[in-house]
């Protein structure tokens, strides 16, 4: 297992388990930690992360907190909502589309300061060990990969705190206890699971939700607001210019207040089981419905419907982990070519958890109201074209409808 | 254009358009006309039809009046909810899929009188004259088609309404003036498009909805209800078992009461054009959530993921009236295969336009508490094997990465 | 019908039907006929298409005649084979690629000499008609097709060459007579159908075989060959450097001689029928199993999956004469993002029909000795990832089979 | 490692490796061991198998001799035939295919006798590891897999021998050296791979060659056959009714004589590298051709465009090993839905490695001469409908050519 490692980058949040892990490492491979926290716009103060590493030893040239909301919405967010991507039928791929940006990240990171190895917290059930470590071999392919919770023997919670305890890393208060489920969190959602959502016949707790305000109490009053497309990306709400991260944000809180993009899911994970999460993903559901409308507008038929039926692949291949992989930027090539006229402005309503396309308007819209009217549409369409259009459709059904209905 | 025909089946309504039709028909051909009106649950009077028929002169024996409800939705619409079937993401395809059924029993009529032509009442833009005609070709290779909005010369509004004066049709007065949009209904949805609702930037007017409350007069408690299902199909609602049109029933009665199923769309029609509508699917919208919820727990990943992405050319299909073709049947029998065992039960709340499940328990869940758990499962899952699972995962992408980002 | 034309652009091969079209077209239009006769490969004489332009009194300056044979490989034939495509399993779409290149030009020539009408001589059963008016009409949305065969009466071949006579075209001998077949020729094949053909059971005669020597009186001896590519395009033959339609002229040489690239065929037209053809691709034939091999060493298995998956309707694409279409573009944009190290040398024997790979190597091979090697592979690969790799894959099917199989 | 084991069933080819495996497991397992060895057609004598299993104690009523040949080529060869799975466009999957059979039976046996683990013969690096144990798993969730290459220490040829030795298992004289490439082979195929093969540049030598003739060396003259199907099945060879696996015999000894079914791959296993393997399929190379061509006269567009979609999936799950998975059956069930009319005859000419067809009959024929002839069709088609065909095909084309190039 303890293969020779000098210098190792870890994935690091501050909390309770990956300080832990980073004991753990100094420990178990005698080797030099390098830590790497990383700005998602989880919520989360990042100086106590710089803090603790610190008091455990970590050199300061090796301690990195690094922002990437931008990037994050720029390069991985909206690059996956130019493709609608919906994995399951229903969601919208909030942590897997993070782990990507972590792992490039931290090889980046491992070259600079000459690291051979990178580690994770993510556990041997989930999805994540995978994600990270897909994007690792992919960008680094000879690096060694640490996975503790694979490998080590602190199965318990009990284990786990004791090992804190004797390694002077401070408990919080409320880790002692079992926590009653286990989050994720960035700038696209947040994510619950294990614990009291097990039970996929149980109601999600109210005290679970922490991204959304409950339903009922949400405003009585629908909140109408416009979002703008440029090249199939959101550039403005409400008329307002916003940067990727600024607009993911301002989302965020609109559909905060209207309880909008809970999300109560089993789904099947890469590692062959199923799982009951629950998600909420206020500004992405807000995005995800003004995108597809503003594209009703501005594709073509043949181009949307070759999006729709690549999409479900497309969707699982970030989820299962496969962004640094050739087919999953070869889809990309495809939607991306589709996007060059995705312009215009969508409005919607916003109320009591719902999102109501009310209009959209662009200029490049291939709606022709002058061809679909009914009133007299001075020649632009000759119905007569329709019976060719059928006869012709209809031919091979007539064949075989001779051969086998007569 | 006037082949001679001796005896026509027309698809009709009653309404002052299929009166005109019968009329036009006769005179146009100097054929017999034979009538058909089918309950499918538009929520209309049909003895209105069968007196006007009469007055028309067509012959008591040749007025087919059939309830078709329950042959609708068991062999039309819950096949087609197997599938999960939306077109373009979204439109539960609720006129698409009624237009078979007419098309199939219009032709067994032919068969039965003897007729030798079939005609129907759909204009020469839209998606409803190729569904038709691609049915009645299907299942009647030789038979004839009329289409009269494509062939006669009461190109306008004040033409038909003259025409009809001058045969002795009776012009209801709501029909003098030009309604402001066009509606379809059945028992799975209500569509509305035209006029009105042809600039797709402009709201939706309130007066348009017919089936569905407004969301913000909608209850303002969560109604909690549950739906079983046996084989992929509902049989069902609160623990009463129901047949599948009156579970429909049922379902429409309570998505109404809460604003569910509205949807403003620009779709894609067949014909080759953009066109704005807004749909109405009540019950329709709930069932679909609760199958999908449903099959979570039943379906295994394979399985689930394969029906995703057969899925929109699944409803393409069926959006372009090829219901009676080979390709949607072969689809059919793969969807069919996987429905097994989704048996169980779901339960949801409706809130104010939105459906939100709560729980899904089956007697055939392939959920493992014992597999998933955070806690210690006793051996069910190695999580050794995920390091072996991801490496050669991983292989590829290594020997690439060793190519390509050396 | 006759809508005001005053200039025509037509696809003129000089042959008698388009002679007669040149006529008609002047006749029924009374209109300026400007002829464009491509350059595609066919293999014959362009000059005398001038001649008899001229003779029917078309000027000078609107005798277009271009030499697009390496603008046909480079840019139509190329990408097209970059995406291995085969329409129906078998057929390498010979005829349908030239098609929107022709349309192409057609519609820069008429927007360089003013004209506001196009014409072919493609009849109205096939594919070809739909090829070129979907290219014109993507093209020059506005502009106006005349399709001769679809228009006018001379529907048998006395009508057509009594036209001929009394217009002064010259009938050349073997046109008097029925041909007891039909063909089209390009650079990459010829195509043979009708009459003798009709026939799905009889056996093609062999005098319709004219690009490809007999298989029993071909060389008795295998000739080896290489073929290099560069970025999923082939540059040389043998070593010796070529242009696109250069390699193309080399391989059909090569392929004639050993009979290769013959294929009877039935097939569904996309106007609805079933027809039989006869294709002769030998250059083609070669270089579609050269890049599958030289594929097969440098593309990842993600990518050569997925291209596999996107191949059919690509090539449906391309058969149906949606070349400029979005979801064209879209997939050669996936298939192109592949193509980058699709780099190397494939060695092959000719043999009596046959195209048999020999060898295949690249700069950019993915293939390694190292790992797949049955001998001591020094760590490369752990065999006991295996086992975790089988576990998770088979943990949904044991849940599935601990439900179903117990 | 060594888990408590009572009674193995092995799946025994009489070979040496397999009785290393026999000795091995009841050494380190101190279990009972069931032999099972399979005729699928290998062409190899089973009496020895039994005679070496009962040399080496097992239990007369434990060895387990099946003559498996009918049912693998009707339940397996035949289902993969009808969706004409090509692996990687080329792979006719004659490994893949056997394994799952294999395994099938070979649950059954253990559980007849009573046994709690299965055990193979297949490398840790291979794809057959993989079809084997998910086929356990599938049919039999908790059984127990040994995996010999995987656990044990015997990595090189010489450590195997010695063991045999010291275990008095006869070593051939020809397994003392290294054999220049390893073998499998059924009724469908012989692959060989390894060793000489392992350069992907290097032809392949004459002496790998077993189960066809030398091109060069094969009859001078083609040989006419015809091939007779019925529900999408084989049923005769020129007018001969066969059985399954009469059938691909007859079809084995021809294809042999004319040294058809060669096959020179580099493919991607499953487990992440490429390998190169050469292949054998004389029989199946024959059948999946004239399958394909009576698909051609019976198979309506909408059918046939599916299958060929899907087709690359299915040959995927084939050869990646998930034939017990619900998606190959869900695929199995859309394919087998469509070949009930695909009856007829088919012929072909075989010559020097080549299958040539050379016409196609069928009483369920969907091909119309009367359609789609040259010659006056007596009103079969209006060519008229041409027109209104491509004018709402190209519609969408020039809405979108009008807002994009203009």
């Amino acid at each position: 297992m303890a293969d020779k490692i000098n210098r190792v980058v870890l994935a690091f949040s501050g909390g309770l388990d990956t300080s832990v892990i980073l004991k753990w490492l100094q420990r178990t491979y005698g080797c030099e930690v390098v830590t790497f926290t990383a700005d998602l716009g989880q919520g989360e103060e990042l100086g106590p992360a710089r803090h603790k590493a610190e008091l455990m030893g970590v050199k300061p040239e090796h301690i990195f907190i690094d922002d990437l909301r931008e990037e994050f919405v720029r390069d991985y967010v909206f690059p996956m909502m130019r493709a609608n991507a919906l994995y399951e039928g229903l969601y919208l791929l909030g942590t897997s589309i993070a782990r990507p940006l972590i792992a490039k990240r931290q090889v980046e990171i491992a070259r600079q300061v000459g690291a051979d190895a990178v580690s994770h917290g993510a556990t041997g059930k989930g999805n994540d060990q995978v994600r990270f470590e897909l994007g690792y071999y992919a960008l680094a392919p000879d690096i060694k990969v640490i996975a503790p919770w694979r490998e080590w023997d602190l199965t318990s919670r009990t284990a786990l705190i004791d090992f804190a305890e004797k390694n002077q890393i401070p408990v919080p208060k409320d880790k002692r206890g079992e926590s009653p489920f286990s989050t994720d969190a960035n700038l696209l959602h947040t994510s619950s699971e294990g614990k009291v959502l097990e039970d996929p016949w149980a109601e999600v707790p109210d005290y679970v939700y922490s991204r959304t305000d409950d339903l009922v109490q949400a405003p009585d009053t629908p909140e109408e607001i416009t979002i703008d497309f440029k090249s199939g990306d959101g550039v403005a709400v409400n008329g307002e210019a916003l940067s990727p991260a600024a607009l993911l944000t301002r989302l965020n809180e609109l559909g905060k207040r209207h309880g909008i993009g809970r999300l109560d899911l089993v789904e099947n994970r890469f590692v062959g089981m199923k799982s009951r999460g629950m998600y909420e993903t206020p500004g992405g559901t807000i995005y995800h419905a003004a995108h597809r409308a503003i594209e009703q507008l501005t594709l073509d038929r043949g181009a949307s419907h070759l999006k729709d039926e690549l999409m479900p692949r497309y969707a699982e291949l970030v989820y299962n982990g496969f962004w640094f992989s050739p087919e999953r930027e070869m889809l990309q090539a495809a939607v991306d070519h589709s996007q060059a006229k995705v312009d215009g402005t969508v409005r919607m309503k916003l109320y009591k958890g719902g999102v109501h396309i009310t209009g959209r308007k662009s200029p490049h819209s291939l709606y022709s109201e002058k061809v679909v009217t009914f009133e007299d549409d001075a020649g632009a369409y000759d119905q007569r074209d329709a019976e060719g259009f059928i006869k012709l459709n209809a031919l091979r059904l007539r064949l075989l409808g001779r051969r086998d209905r007569s």
